[in-house]
């Protein structure tokens, strides 16, 4: 099994980076993964406010997936996600759905334990531990605090372990990290931060060859999901509306009007994320409704 | 048990409608009603062109629920939903998310039994009966196909029978009316139109004296949620977060950072439907973490 270390961070994907690993289809990787803040926010004392935020949104990476060649999907199979018992979680005046509203930066430390996440005596949630930020390097310097076409900082909270996701593959060998750990988060991550914690991921590498991922794609056990964004909730949701579409179309065989109709009935508009400049929104289709065959192009 | 029959169809929410039935609370109302079409697409050759859009979106009432005040919050407890076998999907150039796109009117009769929606022989979903249309009447009046803090055509598919709705009372009596049932609709209702039936409609109301819903709430077995609405949907999100955000101040206590951070990691933010001028998503919320109490002001 081969192990990345925490310290081996970047804050850009991208194609002039030297991959701090390489690997082979099918073998197993360990990544130790920092928090959002860089390990940074040590108690409630420490704020927002005086971060550096060069050391934020950290992805342990890039690796470099053999025979991964530009026009192929990478698969990453999620194996397992363990997450630290110190989360944190903060307010960042001016950031999240509420931005317009006036308030201060504060922070709150959560000790997560035995499945749940405590954040106050009165007030805890079950543990859901996901990866916030998981991608390839596309063609152009993306910031790892960003999100696309490549994956990125999708915060979605159904990539857990278990699930399997493809990305399309850009460049040569992928070049591929993941970090910035969630205990928890809602759909939404509605005030900018979840429970950020440091942690480690097990996962493993799959190749589709000569088939292309026009999004991010999840596969749950029961389903699959087109992960779009955009500018706007309204603009995500209308690319992951038509992926969807033309998924129906190469999987049935339909005209646009019938396979736009049934997407009125099959494919769920879900909300990944609301905080980033570009918006995320999931497409959900059941497993008895797809294959993954007609998802790719 | 009163019966308020499928020909008792109102167009718009208004002050000034007759009721066509009075009821008592905790009194059994069986509604019949008609498809979102008025009943007029009957076969596959027909089509939006030729509707009568008079008769479109129609709900059965108004009912006069005695002892319901302004301030009130009524309480409408869906005890059973009954679909007929015959359901009515359609595209309609110019609607939709995808209304850019050029496609033609085009209609679909699929056939609804054994709980299933046969869409096309390779391709059947689970029925999930719901509810498209339930609201009171707001003090000025507003067409039955518009959506508000009143209801209205909120298209939330998960507003099923065994679910309970709180709406907030504007007039005397409540004035309620309710209809377009969906045989199966997915969050988003993408093309405009679901899977569109006639059916039938159990419920019994209750009332909560002097105390108010800010946006209709939805209550099912394991969860709350407020049913916001705006002309975006990252507007329909900020209206539920802040719902939700001052829900979670009043249940425990907290300044807003705190309940903001708390939205972030407990309130889930899901999209109803994006094809009305106004789009919907609601703020769900587990019974765990929040009571009824605190969600009405």
């Amino acid at each position: 099994m081969k192990i990345v270390p925490r310290n081996r961070l970047i804050y850009s994907f991208s194609p002039q980076h030297k991959p701090v690993e390489h690997v082979k289809l099918g073998e197993p990787v360990l990544l130790k993964t920092e928090d959002a803040f860089g390990g940074q926010i040590k108690n409630e004392k420490d704020s927002v406010s005086t971060l550096d935020w060069s050391n934020v949104d950290g992805a342990t990476g890039p690796i470099f997936v053999e025979n991964a060649t530009p026009r192929d999907t990478l698969v990453v199979e999620i194996l397992d996600i363990k997450v630290e018992e110190k989360g944190v979680i903060v307010t960042v005046p001016k950031c999240g759905i509420l931005a317009e509203k006036r308030f201060k930066p504060s922070t709150r430390i959560v000790k997560v334990s035995r499945g749940y996440v405590n954040f106050e005596k009165n007030a805890r949630i079950k543990a859901n531990p996901m990866i916030g930020t998981v991608g390839v390097t596309p063609k152009k310097e993306t910031p790892t605090g960003s999100l696309g076409r490549h994956g990125g900082n999708m915060d979605v909270k159904e990539l857990t372990a278990g699930t399997r996701l493809y990305l399309p593959v850009f460049t040569e060998g992928a070049l591929f990290a993941a970090g910035d750990l969630h205990a928890v988060q809602s759909d939404g991550e509605l005030c900018v931060s979840a429970v950020e914690v440091s942690g480690e991921i097990l996962l493993r590498f799959g190749l589709i060859k000569d088939k292309k991922a026009e999004w991010p794609i999840l596969e749950a056990k029961d389903w699959f999901a087109f992960l779009a964004c955009g500018d706007t909730l309204d603009d995500a949701a209308k690319s992951a509306t038509e992926a969807a579409v033309e998924a129906f179309m190469r999987e049935y065989g339909w005209n646009f009007e019938r396979a736009y109709m049934f997407g009125s009935l099959a494919a769920n508009l879900e909300i990944n994320q609301v905080v980033d400049p570009k918006k995320g929104v999931r497409a959900v289709i059941s497993k008895d409704l797809i294959t993954l065959d007609s998802m790719l192009t």
